[in-house]
């Protein structure tokens, strides 16, 4: 069997990665990544599934001892993505999906180089502002505040393997899971090779 | 007019990557940068399109000031690519090619990670050993050198951008002038996003 690839999905704000992921998890052998959290467990939720539940020391442990790819704290909680748990899920052949905004995403990049970063772009700013807009999160001052960072966020794309334009939700999950399946192809082709020598 | 874009072209010795590139330049504005040299100009050739010709003191202080992209040595002269050079290609709306070894094209990518990194695959190490045999520039035991080196060189493969197979040279070129159109297309975009913020 050979191993799994890691893919980190960013984009700015707004840009529908989320959307695309819920979409690309529905194809077989793709996976999110579980994350921890310190919150308490929710009724129907599932450890190991919806979350990895830790105590607060022991996830400042983890943080300390670079255990994890990356973290943040909301309200009050921690949540991070384990580097251990995408590993396994890595060695067990699965595609491991982490959707992710870009400043943490190239920190995760430089821990794991081998991940494939796919950046997903909006096709104009002007309607990166409708979808804020429209998912009606946030007030008129948060989505400028947004977009402020989009700005940024935009200009670190040249630096991702890939750059895709959600124009079209459809076409663009077809091209993530062409990005997908053509680096499932290569990795056995590279292992292949690397066995024959 | 928009920035042209940096393409790192890298393999194996004998993966044919020279001829992938030698096709590539016969396209429209894309261009082989020009190399840096201190040995002496020979009959034909033309400061700043065959080499750019400097002493060695020069080369050296370029060296120590990080404007070669990368060097080395054979038969004691020096080789390098000079960043300006390569930069000044970018400004004006160029395509730039960097045919360079593994080692050399992990370097440049520090030094440039906006840089698109493109790795030709060998379709098998017999194909490889073959290709290597049939050029005849090395012996046996150098050929032998050449594959060994050649498995770290695709256990990197996954820090590039995109991995193409040199299973059939103009497909392998065909897919990697798609890349390059891809690649002019997302840049106009990005720049376009960037100017509407």
């Amino acid at each position: 069997m050979s191993k799994g690839s890691l893919f980190i999905i960013s984009g700015p704000s707004g840009t529908g990665k989320g959307t695309v992921c819920e979409k690309l998890i529905e194809n077989e052998n793709i996976f999110l990544s579980v994350s921890a959290t310190t919150r308490n467990k929710r009724l129907g939720e599932t450890d190991g599934v919806t979350y990895f539940y830790t105590d607060v020391d022991s996830f400042k442990n983890m943080i300390q001892n670079g255990q994890m790819l990356e973290y943040a704290i909301y309200n009050g909680n921690y949540y991070g993505t384990p580097k251990k748990a995408v590993e396994d899920m890595l060695e067990h052949g699965k595609n491991v999906i982490l959707e992710i905004e870009p400043q943490g995403a190239l920190k995760v990049k430089k821990l794991m180089p081998e991940a494939v970063m796919i950046f997903v772009l909006p096709p104009s700013i002007s309607e990166l502002r409708n979808r804020l807009t429209q998912r009606g999160r946030e007030n008129s001052e948060e989505i400028e505040k947004r977009i402020a960072a989009a700005k940024w966020e935009i200009s670190q794309s040249p630096k991702y393997n890939f750059v895709i334009i959600n124009d079209d939700l459809a076409r663009c999950v077809g091209e993530t899971l062409e990005i997908i399946k053509s680096t499932n192809k290569k990795q056995q082709l590279i292992e292949s090779l690397l066995k024959e020598i």
